[in-house]
């Protein structure tokens, strides 16, 4: 369940979020998948205005880890959230000793920002679907290959201008995700997600859509 | 090559855009796998703050029908296009063809809307990173189960408020994609892309990653 698949369906559904990784580097040909996953996903008429920028060399690690610290500075308070007691095993604990060990560490991994050019005339949410079906793209491939990755939001908000300056972004383009890579300390393992009965609406919000969504048997996992 | 598959990697190399389809209806089960994998996406901070809205009722598919008109008329300008002279087989006039037929028969398909809730501090672009990993899951549930879709901007731009108001969206949520299904008229095929090399770069703008992008055959494919 939890190694390498080449299953559709497995890798959408375990594909979860991995926050703390080993110390082997990633190699090549692995972040080539992910990168070559990413490339055949859609784009607003196909017109592909999308950059991936992999960052790893020493000097670029320092600007995510000051990416991730200054992000980490903005979450505390909105998550309410502060590093737990060393002896605390709860779950919530321990999902936050991974979300601080994400951040603390993030300067030790290979990250990849996926940029994208704005166009006078495209709203910036629609813009999102020129890149964030690459995001995905990338992320069912890393699953696929046994790559932990973890989608942050480390280059919006206080860190876009950190990582704009060290990478030279031009200024037409922006970025829609950065994600951080490594192989995965823990495991990979199936979602956890709302039931499908409580977000699919059928013709009117809020008109339950009970023919379709009972249709499947995993309707309610 | 075009028919279903479960793998992975097939289906998301091979998930080409369909405009064009048959009469036969979307069954209830293939509709729910799809939005199954939808929900399996990730979002920010996994707040799943989403909904998938199913318009097949005769009255939506009218204003889906009228939605698709208005956005054929912003786009024809936009991309000259026009209509295809009967005779004209060039690859051009049949991808218009194709866009005009997906235009034109609008009405008579099923339509997921992917609703999104705005939050007050997430940029509009970012807010796509928790709707658009669903669109591409969706996608390639479609393509791993054989059913067409088209990606479309037919609820932003003017279509936004007919279809806000023909299904009662609530003032704080967005669209962000508005999307066609049907089983294909024509094949799922390898999508055309540019080649990896040209779109990734190492730590800096403009930087080839050669090292990376050499590190797997289909590189360039």
């Amino acid at each position: 369940m939890t190694g390498p698949t080449d299953n559709l369906w497995e890798a959408m559904s375990t594909a979860r979020t991995i926050r703390r990784f080993t110390d082997e580097p990633v190699d090549d040909a692995t972040l080539a998948r992910c990168l070559q996953a990413a490339v055949w996903a859609p784009s607003g008429a196909n017109y592909q205005r999308w950059r991936f920028l992999v960052l790893r060399s020493p000097e670029q690690r320092q600007t995510v880890a000051a990416a991730a610290a200054h992000a980490l500075e903005v979450i505390e308070p909105v998550y309410r959230m502060s590093r737990p007691d060393a002896d605390d095993q709860s779950r919530q604990a321990r999902n936050n000793r991974a979300t601080y060990e994400l951040h603390d560490r993030a300067g030790e991994f290979t990250s990849v920002l996926f940029a994208v050019e704005r166009l006078p005339a495209t709203p910036d949410l629609l813009l999102g679907g020129s890149i964030f079906p690459a995001v995905e793209n990338f992320l069912l491939a890393a699953r696929g290959l046994g790559l932990g990755a973890c989608l942050t939001s480390w280059a919006s908000y206080g860190g876009e201008p950190l990582l704009r300056a060290a990478v030279d972004l031009p200024d037409d383009w922006a970025f829609g995700a950065h994600v951080v890579i490594g192989w995965p300390r823990g495991n990979h393992g199936p979602v956890r997600r709302r039931p499908m009965s409580e977000v699919v609406y059928l013709d009117r919000w809020g008109t339950a859509a009970t023919e379709i969504t009972q249709a499947v048997s995993s309707a309610d996992d």
